[in-house]
């Protein structure tokens, strides 16, 4: 008997716009539920972007229900003053799911990438078009929903590994 | 007639320990009406060590009711690492307010400092002591929760002086 099917909710933080995606799952099967794109208000204070973010997830947990959640790790570069806004950004997005009670993944951009296009050098249009052939639901989806999308992806297929291990 | 008094919590966040603080503020002067640390378990998945922080801020805000809050703008070292964690924590801290619908205040260290202490340099031993002085029932409180406490006030002596400028 195959597991009961899953809904896995992927998301892209970012405090411009945070990407997110839901795929269903069914065994091998993955299909494309929906995804989209929360972009605060650039004028508006900085904790009134951070709650936008926060409530913009929050409203997509309940409209979708996702059982599981997927967050992409940080590409941490140097600059410390963009590490603590995107730190913030980030924490938004996580506290979400995990306020509703779902556990919340976490995955390096190098392996999300390597779990859906097969390298984890790939490109940022290499993970869309890879996306859209795996997903092909999400046609139109701008790049940070088919990011979201990825690491949803790549939760799925990390889960499965795990299940197989077991 | 003076103004209706107001509670102010101030919160100096860290993802290790949050200290908060309230206090009452009548015109010029000022009260100690509680404070406390916020230290989550650090053997938890980080996902849940965030949610820790936020429900722990959530659940002050319910049980002190405060108008406003004021949180310290972090201080910035040059290591990407750890400013993207420190991000994390202080928008959990953040968050758990502005969901509560209260405005947040954002204060430099230094000027918290220059507040409380009268000079931007002032260590932490001078800022503890002298909010004892300006606050005598926070006797006992740890350096994060004379930290949080010195934001309150930073903030208090800020509404003053924009009430006195407009």
């Amino acid at each position: 008997m195959s597991p009961a099917p899953l809904r896995i909710l992927g998301l892209d933080p970012g405090l411009r716009k945070t990407g997110w995606g839901v795929i269903r799952v069914e065994g091998n099967r993955l299909s494309h539920l929906g995804h989209g794109v929360i972009a605060p208000d650039e004028k508006a204070p900085f904790s009134e972007r951070l709650l936008a973010l926060f409530e913009g997830i929050s409203a997509v947990v309940a409209d979708w229900s996702p059982d599981e959640a997927a967050i992409e790790e940080t590409f941490m570069n140097n600059n410390a003053a963009s590490a603590l806004k995107l730190g913030h950004a980030r924490a938004a997005a996580l506290l979400a799911p995990a306020k509703a009670g779902l556990p919340v993944a976490e995955y390096a951009a190098r392996l999300v990438k390597k779990s859906v296009v097969g390298t984890g050098a790939a490109d940022k249009d290499q993970v869309a078009f890879m996306i859209s052939r795996i997903l092909p639901g999400s046609a139109g989806a701008t790049a940070d929903a088919a990011d979201a999308l990825a690491v949803a992806v790549a939760h799925a297929h990390a889960r499965t590994r795990g299940r197989l291990a077991a």
